[in-house]
């Protein structure tokens, strides 16, 4: 089959290509850690060309490329498309990279510029795209990740959406508070794990003790009342309960959700969800973003 | 006038001591980094001497210490009295040290052993016990702090009590996660800030959506909706916010509370609290430290 397009999700600490058929069958792929992060210093056309060489990109393959690359800290700023955000307007929108020998272009993200909910993403409105394009196009859409999106469609448009930064605060707690001496090396909870469901439920009954309940990781083990092997379970379920409050909080209802996910995440949150009674699809996310990106490049080549 | 005690606040990161006179007049003091963290490889007994020394205590002046150096890793392990514990208790639980050539004594922290809200405190209790001599001796009382403690108490005894780590997950947030971004160098709000108090207001009413509005203190700036040197206000408003509705969902009500608290903190904890429409007292934390180590040492001594 012949290469149609390179597919680029350029996040902050990776990278990941695809080349893709017209039809969407991954011809060859590539990842790395070479994120923003690290592109900065390596410089985002070394790495590009490096990863296109190693997977025998010709030299007319387009590319084409979503996520922090296009932050104004990336390769070159795709300014925001502004909600209420046509999806289907995104490669319409996407910014060229001069002076190259192919044809790169890089997606916009999208923000919100409501005072009281200031809000951007980058790359999930790519994941976005891919996913109205095999599930629903309005509707609750949750994506899990260290900074959770919850995002309103209505046929196609981004209405609304939410960051909830769930992923990253389990780290920081994890890692640098009182909590460490109660999660020293656990692993993050597994989707079937009681105690982790339990705590979803409970937080999400009462979200407004959800701080309340933080320092017990600590102090139940150290009182010999908890078991010391559950504090990941308890803080992961903490976390994930008040997420999934908040977004019952800002949405009105959780009832029907779109899980845009993959891997252990995508299992701990449908979990989490049918826990509170949510009744969840799932798109695969990266599905969804080699769909996403094939489908903004269709609308151009 | 004759000294009657050495009174030491022994906490994780500071050491306090003060001589006092059986009437409480503060005859000498010292302050150093020396808490629990440090003294464990100082040893705590050079620490307590050089001390000691240094305000020229005579060789028979007792010693009546609270806080951390009681705790299991601390000098020695002062067992935990339970809930309900009668504060007036304290000075007759106290461990005593052995092989010194003076009497010195460590006074417990106070455990709920509730296997839904385990719970712990050191150095609280006796604060409390010194603010039941100066307040009241029933109902809430809110000790702001790294871990600010809730304490609902009934005619001098602790009946149940809550702690929120609002103190370390601002320092943690601010320091290791994204919000790093938006914070950077700016100091702790004022009590008067009026972004602070409107932030706490807005919180205190909607608690399900704080965590969805943390993301905003990074996103305003970003998109130029919002003043980026109102970063650290809305942050420290947002966990207080948090923090007022979870006592508020613990104890039913937080109409009228105590205030245990000194400095900064203070006055930024009596603004919160009139702003959700709390009656404040305030009693003055160090004062109240000292009472209560006084108080103990004069049911012994």
């Amino acid at each position: 089959m012949k290469p149609f397009v390179a597919a680029v999700d350029w996040g902050t600490s990776s990278f990941r290509l695809w080349v893709l058929a017209s039809d969407g069958t991954v011809l060859a792929e590539a990842r790395s850690d070479e994120g923003m992060m690290k592109a900065i210093s390596l410089g985002f056309p070394a790495v590009l060309d490096r990863h296109l060489g190693d997977v025998g990109a010709g030299a007319d393959l387009p590319v084409m490329i979503c996520g922090m690359a296009g932050a104004r800290q990336g390769w070159r700023e795709a300014p925001y498309l502004d909600t209420p955000a046509a999806l289907d307007d995104l490669g319409a929108q996407a910014v060229t990279i001069d002076g190259q020998i192919r044809d790169i272009r890089i997606l916009p993200g999208v923000a919100q510029r409501d005072p009281d909910w200031p809000d951007v993403m980058r790359g999930e409105e790519t994941q976005l795209l891919g996913a109205i394009g095999q599930g629903t196009r309005s509707g609750l859409v949750c994506m899990p990740g260290t900074h959770a999106k919850w995002v309103e469609l209505r046929d196609g448009v981004v209405r609304r959406f939410a960051t909830v930064v769930t992923g990253e605060t389990f780290a920081v707690l994890r890692e640098h508070s009182i909590l460490r001496l109660a999660l020293d090396g656990q692993p993050q909870p597994e989707a079937d794990d009681p105690v982790f469901l339990e705590t979803v439920r409970a937080v999400y009954q009462d979200p407004a003790l959800g701080v309340a309940r933080l320092f017990a990781i600590r102090a139940g083990p150290l009182l010999g009342v908890r078991d010391p092997a559950q504090g990941a379970a308890r803080l992961s379920g903490l976390l994930i309960g008040m997420e999934l409050a908040a977004a019952r909080a800002r949405f009105g209802s959780i009832g029907k959700v779109q899980l845009v996910a993959a891997g252990r995440l995508e299992g701990v949150y449908r979990a989490a969800l049918r826990a509170v009674e949510t009744s969840v699809e799932t798109v695969d996310a990266d599905v969804a973003v080699r769909a996403g990106l094939l489908g903004a490049a269709r609308t151009i080549w």
